[in-house]
């Protein structure tokens, strides 16, 4: 039994607002020809809107099949609406958080909530996340890995995870509208490829911005196994250190961050967890899923199981100890301690 | 010793040329207010103009100083000039290689060249192949990893991978003008991820564009350890296995053309090394430095004897029997036989 960190649903407070102003926030909601619903939204986005992606029955129908005794629930990336004017967005964000504080409520023994807020103006998305965070459903929130043309470490952004740390808000940091789109058009690779490279340039920036340096307590966690990061640290190490022409907004070279990178296991192959987990350590990772789109795995936990080298220890950390303690909330507890004979050892590496 | 097959030059009348036609090939040399030389060069390149970019003692002496007993010579990226006139990048190319040829036929134990290429013009682009080619100081061509908008999957390009398929002339693919460089402006990110990325993106397209089914005996190397691509994968497999509205071009998954890829060593962490040896085989690994540039590292074959876990075996592919039977050529030869005790296995996984 597992706690998923990377499940995303579609409020219905927000596909409600979809239905009326759809114009304005850049979704469409329609019936093709077969009868079938689905929803367009900004990034060529074009989904079926069926019941997984909203109802409790259906989440906990998901749950159940993967083996999951529960998950932190964010928004689907597409509904983050971060091009839509300001106030509409604050009022779809404050709607949608809504709607994952009624689905929280519904089954507090399986999820927990991650807000939505608007970025676009740090102002709104402060208030927004304060208002989330003062509710018992929330523990944080998920954002994108880029505001428009704006890197998580440009100056605009750095208030608003200030108010994160100040408010114990665990940020869930996902890809979204990838870099280099015109290049990746071919084979799903604005998927396979952008989506990845795009946590990459986030968790660099933040490095590379002194946003980390400068918020010893704001926590954050990665899409996708950190995307290409883990990967490219040496890179980014040897950059740091021999880049003479090379501005840097941090005194101190990638690896003294490490310790704040937290990550799926989503990376679809056992050898490469099993590295990650000798670079980050097993309590730097966590399970992630996708739910509900495509390209997660069918079973999410399985890579953990066939990872080789790792210790039962490392196991459970990536199973439930790091989520748990990540999200500061033993969400799922009981279906996980009915799996455990060991006692919990409690946090620490 | 080993073999370098990662060597930037800037060819002597490659700079000719720029001294004088530098307006159309949007190259141009300067003095700055200290004296020194600059040459400035597509994608924002601006860099001192010194005897290591061009001169043999200067090879010869970079060489020694870092214990590689031969190089494959390729140009500059930034030298490659896609975007200028067609017939002027071809003469700048025919120029550029004559150079090389020189350079090779100065110290043809040390050196083996590869050609450049005007691949935004592929009749162009083979017939300056075939000349370099019929001459013995070549042994391959380095190109881009695409050409404008044109990924290596373009139909368009074809006929040039056909050529080199049946010239027998191994295809170094090297990144350059990189993808969503708005978002890569800080930090040297442009480089650190971009140029990463970049090769990911040209093999994953080599592989799902289906060239490497096509042409069965085409081989191609890649920089900076294939960039991100080992690392991505196991996603690229799973796209390929689950991605049901997706049209790929191929009828095998990635793994069944991990065979066709090889890559340099130049990952910058040895633990990341020793992961690509697991996933790769170290007869698809040789050395690279990208010399001369400050991104390279100061021992390009340090981490090939830092890397835990290899075997002699292993280290010997790397430093040089990988390289010699990929060029079909011992360069070096008898610097490397003055260190090795072991008679050549030959070639073989």
């Amino acid at each position: 039994m597992a706690i998923d960190l990377h499940c995303h649903i579609f409020p219905p407070e927000y596909l409600r607002m979809a239905r009326t102003r759809g114009a304005e926030i850049g979704a469409q909601i329609y019936r093709r020809a077969d009868g079938r619903e689905f929803i367009r939204a900004p990034g060529d986005f074009d989904y079926p809107l069926t019941e997984e992606l909203w109802s409790v029955p259906a989440l906990l129908e998901a749950l159940a099949r993967r083996r999951l005794a529960g998950a932190a629930l964010s928004v689907a990336p597409p509904t983050l609406s971060y091009g839509a004017e300001p106030g509409l967005a604050a009022d779809l964000c404050a709607a949608s958080n809504d709607s994952i504080a009624e689905i929280v409520r519904a089954c507090p023994d399986r999820f927990v909530g991650l807000a939505t807020v608007p970025l676009q103006d740090v102002p709104r998305a402060i208030r927004e996340l304060e208002r989330a965070m003062a509710r018992p459903e929330f523990r944080g929130v998920m954002i994108a890995s880029h505001v428009g043309p704006k890197n998580l470490d440009h100056p605009d952004l750095l208030p608003f995870f200030e108010a994160c740390q100040e408010l114990d808000a665990c940020v869930f940091i996902h890809p979204y509208e990838v870099l280099g789109s015109e290049r990746l058009q071919s084979y799903y690779l604005w998927n396979l490829i952008g989506m990845v490279t795009e946590t990459c340039v986030a968790i660099e920036s933040l490095i590379f911005g002194g946003v980390y340096e400068r918020l010893p307590r704001l926590k954050t966690y990665f899409a996708h196994g950190g995307g290409s990061f883990p990967w490219l640290r040496g890179r980014a190490e040897h950059g740091f250190r021999v880049l003479r022409n090379t501005r840097f907004a941090v005194s101190r070279p990638p690896s003294a961050f490490l310790d704040r990178i937290y990550v799926d296991c989503m990376v679809y192959s056992p050898s490469a967890l099993a590295w990650l987990v000798s670079e980050l350590g097993s309590d730097h990772i966590v399970v992630g899923s996708d739910y509900p789109f495509d390209i997660g795995p069918e079973d999410p936990t399985a890579i953990v199981s066939t990872a080789p080298g790792l210790s039962r220890q490392d196991r459970e950390n990536i199973l439930f100890r790091t989520a748990w303690r990540l999200l500061g909330i033993k969400v799922g507890a009981d279906a996980v301690r009915a799996t455990v004979s060991e006692p919990d050892p409690g946090p620490g590496r």
